[in-house]
C-alpha cells in the first residue's frame, strides 16, 4: 500500500552558523570514558539501548579541552537537522529509560556545593562533611577551595578528628569542574533552586547526578530535606538512586565581523541566497544552561527590536523589552514572570515568550527541541540588547551579532527520591508559587 | 560507577478505570492488518524500527469491532504507566522517522470528503471526482452518499461520460469509515480546518492520510490550495508524500454508579486507599479526538467545580467556567481562546488550560503526553458540568462521573507538502492568527 | 485670549433605541420625595449642592409604578449624550461628597435580609430582630415573609417575649421593596457577598443604604463582622454612618420586531442613515446591575459573534464565548475570571471584557460611564445568545435583539464603617483574592 | 430621616512627604494670570464654574520660579486628602465642560514644535511657519533656537521674502517654555505621539494647547494629517477649538538622608507611629509626566523589590522587574506591554501594572486619581531600582528612595477635531494597535 523513500534531507542550506549538510559528520566512535551518562552507554547498552548508534551520536561525546577545533565540531548549532534531531530525540529517550530505573553508585569521590559565604551553609558544609568521612573510609569528599583556610569550616580541626581523614578531605576549584569532571561519582548541593543553577554553571559540559538539599522549604531542584540528609544519603548510596534527565540549552554568542556597517541587513546574512561562503560572524563563547536565555534592552531605556530565526528560517521580528528562551526547567522561572506556560521538565521542548510585547498579538509560543534558534539585533538597531544566561553573565550585544540556542548534548542529571510520584511537579508549582490556590471561603449557597 | 537496577514499577496503584499494575498486559502479538501505519510497521521494520517490540505494543492495535471485551482492554487508559509511556513514545519515533521520509502511495481507494450541504463544496467534489477517475483506470473514488441522488453532483451525468467510471464511483457511509477504515489508501478533504476535525471525527480508529484542500487561506490542517489540486494529486501519487503524525487524545466518559449519593467522595473513589475492587464507575463511550476536551458549566449560569486527576493522583481542584484540555494540534483552536500558549504541533504534549478561572493565580500548565488525565465532577456539586470533544457531542456529566483523557494509539496522519519548512507553523500562527503583528509606523527617530 | 462657544450638541443623532436630541428633556422638577439619596439633596441642598440644578437631574427621578409611558423616559439609555453625561457626573459628585461626611440616621424601619432557607441564617436573623425591637421601642423590624411561620425563626414565640413586638414585626415581600423602598431606613444583609447582590436585585430602583454583616470571612461588600453586630448597630444608629455610593448599571434588552429576516443589517439598523423613524426594536425588561451583564454563548457549542456599540457609533465586532460588561464593584467578579483589571469600586468606568476572545488581539477596555454601550446579535448569526444580569436571569437574545447597558440614577448605597482606609479595597483584594500573595522564601543570597 | 455630620477628616495622619492634616492651606487667593486654563476660569466664572471656590483650589497655581518655598507648598503632594480630591474633581469637571464647548482662539503667538534633526520635519517646519507669517501679519512664530542657523530652514531667505515678516519670525529655547509658557496662545506640534510627549516634557506646568499633526499615520496624540494643515488651521484659528484635558501625573523623587543604614523600615518610616517629626527624605526634582512612571531593575540582572504605598498606608511589596504607574493617557504605550488594560483617557485614574511579576496572582489594579502613590526602594535591597519620567531621565534610586505620584495640578490641553467621534479612541485602538483585529475567513459552515 505503500513504500517508503528516503529524503533528500536538507533541502533548505544551513548557513552561517550552521553546518552545510554536506559537512562530515561529528566523529561517532564512541570512546572509553568515565562520564556519568556516558558509562551508562557503556554498561547498559545490551539491555538498554541496542540500536543507539544513531541517536546517541553526538549525545556523550567527551569535552577535550585541549583541542579546540574538535569541541567546535561537537557543538549542536553545528549539527544537521537530522543529527540535532537524532541527539535530542536519543537524550528523550534515554532520560525515559533512566526514569524507570534504580542506578547503583559505587561511590568513591563526592562533591558538596554551598554557598561559601553563608555561615550557615558552613557549618551545614562542615558537618556533611565530617559525616561522609566518618560513614565510609573510601569516601573522598570535595569542598570548595576557599573553605581550605575558612574558620568555620576549620579544616585543620577536621583533619585532626581522624587520621584516616588526611588525604580524603579535598578541595576543588572551578579548573577541576571544568577540566575533570568525570572524578565525582556524585555532587551534594545544600542551598536552594540557584545553587542547583550554580551547578549546573560550574559544570558547563558533563554533569555527575546532583542531589540537592534544601535548608528551607522544598522548590523545584531542591528535592530533599537537608533535616534528613543522614537518612537520605545513606538510602542513596545504599539503595541506589533514581535520575531524571534535565534539559540544558547551549547557547553561542556569534559576533558580527562587520558590526559598523548599519546598512546590512541580518536576515539576508543569516538566510538570505547568497552569502554561503561568506564568514559574517564568529563565535565567542558558548554557554549550557539550565533555565533560560534572555535577551532583552539591558539598561536601555527603549525597547528591543530582536529577529527570532528557527532553523535556517526567519520566524519573526520581535519588538518587547526582550525575549525569554526557557527551558522546560525554567519555565518555573523567569518564563513566568513573563507570562509563559508552566511546563513540566519531561517535556523536550523550547519556550519562547515575549518579555513586554510591544504589540497586543504576541503569544508565548512551545517549540520541539530539535529547533535551532537564533536571536539576533538588527544592523540597523539604534542600541545594543544584552543577552544573559541563567540570570548571569550579562553579554552585550552589538547590532548585528546574535545569539544560537540549542538542545545541549549535556542534560543535567538531577536526583529524584526513589518515591517520586507523578504528582512532584504539580506539587511544586502549588507549593513554591501556589499555582491555583484560593480561599476556600464558607459557603451559604447564596441568591446567586 | 554505576550500576543499574529495574524499579519495581507502579509503587502507586492504579484504581477504578486505570488498569491494576498486576492486570495481564495486551497482547502484544501483531496481526496482519492493512491498516496504514500498521503496515509502515510491518513493512519497514528491518530498516525503521528494529526495536519496536516494546515501543509499539497497543500502538496499532486493531479495531475489533465484534469483540468489546478485548477492545476494552485495549484503551489506552487501561495501560499501565510503563505501556503507556512505551506507547507514546513509539509514536513519537514513528512520528520522527516519518516526518524524514517520503512514502510511496500505491493508490487503488480514494476517499473524498466535504460538506455535503455546501453548493461551492459539492460543485468542488463533482470536479475532483471526474479528474481522478480520468486520470486512472485503477481509482476507485469514495465520495458521501447522500451525494447519489444530488443534482449538483449529478453521479448519472458522471456515469454517462465514461462506461468505465462505473463501478469505480463508489459511494460511503459513516458506517464504512468506521468499520472498514483500511479501504481507502488516502483521504482528500475539501474545505478548511472544520473539514479536517470531522475526518477524524469520521476515523474514530484507523486514520487514512489526509491531504487537506483549503478553498480560502490556508489553515493550520489545510496545506494545500485547491485551485492547484491537479499538480498536487499528482505529485503525491507519482513521487510520494510526506506524513506528519498529530497526536491525538482518546477520551472516554466514566459514569458514577452512585450519582444520587453526594457525601461520597471523588478524590477518595478514584485514588483512596480502600475502593480497589468496586467497581464505581463504568465506562459510556470513547472518542479520539485531534483537537480538545472541554469540560465546562455548559448552560449553567454559575462556575463548575472539576477534579482534576493525573495517573493515580490528585493535581487539583479548578473552579472555573470549565477546563480545556488540548492536544498541541488544537493549541491555535479553543486552548488560544482560553489563554494557552501556542504549542507546535510535534511536541508530545497535552496542555491544560483553565476556560475563566476564578482565581487570580492559575497559569496553564504543559503536561508529557504519558500522563492520563481524569476530569471529573465532586459529589457535592450542586450541577453537572458538560463534556465536549473536538467541540461536537456535549455530553452531561453528573455528580460523580469523569472523563479519562489521554494519549490515543490512533494518530492522525497529516499530508505535508513535499518542501515543507521548518517555518510553517510560525508562518500558520503568523497569518491565521496575524500572531506578533503590529503596524509599521513611519519612524521619527522621536524624542523618546 | 479665547472666548467660549457652545457647540451644537449631538451632531451625531441618536436612533433606535436612543433617543433623538430634539427630544424634550425629562421633567426636571425635583417632587417631593423620602428616597434617601433625593433627602440629602432635599435637606442639603444649601450646604451640599448648591449647584446641583444641572448635575442631578434624571438622578433621583423617583418611581412610578403606574405610569409605564413616564418611567420610560427616565431610562438613562433614553438620555442625550450631554443628559447622561450631567447625570453620570451628579452621582460622582454625590458620592464624594457623602464620602466625606457622616449621616446620622433616623432610624424606624430596620430591613432584614438573609437567605431564608439557610438553618444558621434563620436563626442569626431571628437573634437580630430580637435584639432590635429590644433595643429601642420606636423601631419596626422587617423579615422576610416567608418566616412569618417558620419554626427556626418563631415569630409567635418573639412576639409572646414582649407585647410591644407586636405591630413591631413586620414582614416583607417582594411587591413591598419594588413599590415602597422608601419605607426603609435601612437595609441589614446577613450572609455574604451574593446576599448583597440580592439586595440589589430586590430594589430595583431606590435603594436603602445597606449595611452587610459577613457570617464568615469579610468580603467585597460585607464590612462588618456578625459577631459584632451589636456594637456595629448601636453606633451605627447613634454616631452615624459612612456611605458609599456603588455605580449600577441599567440594562435594557431590546427586542427587534424582525426576527426572521436574516439579510438586515443590525449595524446599518441602530446607526445608519437611513432608519431614523422605524421603530425596529422595542424594549422588555430592565434590569439594575451592581456587578456585571454577561452576554455569552449560553447552552451553544459554538463561539458568539456579538456587535458592540457605544453611544451612536459601532465600536467593533467580538468573536468570543461572551462580552462581560462590568461595574467597578463587578471587577472582582466574573469580571476577574474573563481576565480584566482589578477595579477601585469608586473609579465612574465601565470595564469590557471579552469572554475567551477568538483572537490574540483582544485586550480589555475601561470606558467613561458616561457612554451609552449596546451589545447585539448580527441579523445573520446561526444561534441566538444569552444575557445574564449579575448571573442571573438568563435571557435568550435571538439574531437582531440587543441590550443597552448604561449607568443608572439609581446607585447602591453601601455603608462603610466609619473608620476606613484608603487601604480597604487593597486589602479585600489582598485577603479575599489573595493579589499578588507569594511564598515567602528564606534567602541564601544564591548564585544567581 | 438623615442628618449630615462632617467627619473629622484624616483620621490617619499623612506623614513624612505627605502633608499633615493640621498644615495650612495652600494660598487660595486665585491671582491673576495669563495661563490658558486659568484665564477660562478668570473669564467664565459666571457661566461656567459658579461654584469653583473649593472645586478648582490648587488647580491653577501659578508657577513661581523665584521662590522655591511656596511652589514646594503648591506640590500635589502636599495637599491634604481633601484638598487633592477637590483639584482631581475640579480637574474632571473643567475637563466635562470643555469637552462640550468651542473655544475661540484670539492667536498671537504660535509655537511651532519639531524634532529639529530630521530634516523633512525641519522642511515642514519652514513650510508652515512661512505659511502663518503670510496669512496673518498679527501672528508671531515660534520655532526652535537650533532652526536659527539651519540651512534647511533657512531663517534669513525666510525675512527676506516678506520685510513684515522680520520681528514676527521668532525662536524659542527651553527656558523660555519653562518661564513663560503664557506666551503662546497655541502649540502646533509636527510629527508622532513622541512630539507631543515632548511638549509635555517642554511645559512643565502650564502648558498651551497643544494642537498635533501626524506626518505618518494619525496616532493616539496625533489627530490631524499634516496634509491638510492650512485647512486645519484656518478653521481652528477662525471657527474655534476643542479642547480635551489630559491628565498628568506630578512625580517626585524623595532621597531619603540615610542610605547606608540597611537596618532601617521603609514602611515604618513612611506609615509608622513614631517617626511625625523625622525629616527622613528630601525632594529631588518634579516632574510633570502624561504617559508613565516606571520604577524597574534598569541594569540590574536580578528582579527589584518595591514598596507600594497609596495615600498614608501601604499597599503591598511588588517583586517583579518593575512596576509601571500610568495615566489613562499612557494606557497604550508601556503600560500595554506590562500587560495593563486599554484605558480611555476621559477616566481620572491612575493604572498601575506589575512589568514581569515574579508570582502568578498579580492583576492590573485601576485606582482614583485622587490616591497619591509612593514606590519606594526598601532600606534591606540589595541593589537600587531606577525610576523613568514618560521614558526620559532615568534615575537611580537608592534603597530607602521613593518617589510619590499624584495627580497633577497641570493637565494638559490637547486639540481635537470639532467633529470628533465618541469613537475616536475606539478607532485609534484598532488601527495604531489593531485591537482586536482578525483574519476574515470564508465561511464554509464547516461541520465543527
Amino acid at each position: 500500500m505503500a513504500q517508503v523513500v528516503f529524503e533528500n534531507e536538507a533541502i533548505h542550506r544551513r548557513k552561517s552558523s550552521l553546518i552545510p549538510s554536506t559537512a562530515p559528520r561529528p566523529d561517532n566512535v564512541r570512546r572509553k570514558t568515565q562520564c556519568f551518562v556516558h558509562s551508562l552507554l557503556e554498561k547498559h547498552d545490551g539491555m538498554l539501548i541496542k540500536d543507539s548508534n544513531t541517536s546517541y551520536d553526538g549525545l556523550v561525546q567527551e569535552r577535550k579541552v585541549d583541542n579546540g577545533q574538535i569541541e567546535q565540531s561537537h557543538h549542536s548549532r553545528l549539527l544537521t537537522k537530522k543529527q540535532i534531531s537524532d541527539m535530542a530525540f536519543g537524550i528523550r529517550e534515554l532520560a525515559k529509560k533512566l526514569a524507570q530505573i534504580r542506578i547503583r553508585l559505587n561511590v568513591h569521590n563526592v562533591f558538596i556545593l554551598a554557598k561559601a559565604h553563608d555561615e550557615t551553609l558552613i557549618s551545614h558544609t562542615r558537618e556533611t562533611t565530617e559525616w561522609l568521612l566518618t560513614k565510609n573510609s573510601n569516601y573522598r569528599v570535595y569542598v570548595e577551595s576557599t573553605l581550605e583556610n575558612n574558620k568555620i569550616f576549620n579544616a585543620e580541626g577536621l583533619l585532626t578528628m581522624n587520621p584516616s581523614f588526611r588525604g580524603r578531605l579535598k578541595f576543588w576549584t572551578n579548573k577541576l569542574c571544568a577540566e575533570k569532571p568525570q572524578t565525582f561519582d556524585i555532587v551534594l548541593a545544600l542551598g536552594g533552586d540557584g545553587t542547583v543553577l550554580y551547578a549546573s554553571w560550574l559544570f558547563q559540559r558533563v554533569v555527575p547526578p546532583v542531589l540537592a538539599f534544601s535548608l528551607g522549604s522544598l522548590g523545584f531542584l531542591t528535592k530533599f530535606d537537608y533535616d534528613l540528609y543522614p537518612t537520605t544519603l545513606s538510602r542513596a548510596f545504599d539503595e541506589g538512586i533514581t535520575v531524571s534527565l534535565r534539559l540544558r540549552f547551549e547557547a553561542t554568542i556569534m559576533r558580527s565581523q562587520n558590526n559598523r556597517n548599519t546598512t546590512l541587513d541580518l536576515v539576508e546574512e543569516l538566510i538570505g541566497e547568497e552569502s554561503e561562503d561568506n564568514h559574517t560572524h564568529k563565535p565567542e563563547g558558548t554557554h549550557n544552561i539550565l533555565n533560560e536565555v534572555v535577551v532583552d534592552r539591558g539598561p536601555n531605556p527603549t525597547m528591543s527590536s530582536i529577529e527570532l530565526f528557527g532553523d535556517d528560517e526567519h520566524f519573526t521580528t520581535v519588538q518587547a523589552d526582550g525575549i525569554c528562551v526557557s527551558t522546560p526547567t525554567g519555565s518555573t522561572a523567569y518564563n513566568l514572570a513573563a507570562g509563559g506556560a508552566l511546563c513540566h521538565p519531561d517535556n523536550p521542548v523550547i519556550l519562547v515568550t515575549a518579555i513586554c510585547a510591544h504589540t497586543l498579538s504576541f503569544r508565548p509560543i512551545i517549540l520541539p527541541d530539535t529547533i535551532v534558534l537564533r536571536a539576533g539585533v538588527p544592523y540597523d538597531a539604534r542600541t545594543s540588547s544584552w543577552a544573559s544566561f541563567d540570570g548571569r553573565e550579562r553579554v552585550e550585544l552589538r547590532p548585528g551579532d546574535y545569539v544560537t540556542i540549542s538542545a545541549s548534548r549535556f542534560p543535567f542529571p538531577s536526583v529524584l527520591p526513589l518515591d517520586r510520584r507523578s504528582k512532584d511537579w504539580i506539587d511544586s508549582i502549588s507549593r513554591t508559587l501556589q499555582w491555583n490556590s484560593r480561599q476556600r471561603q464558607k459557603s451559604f449557597k447564596e441568591w446567586s
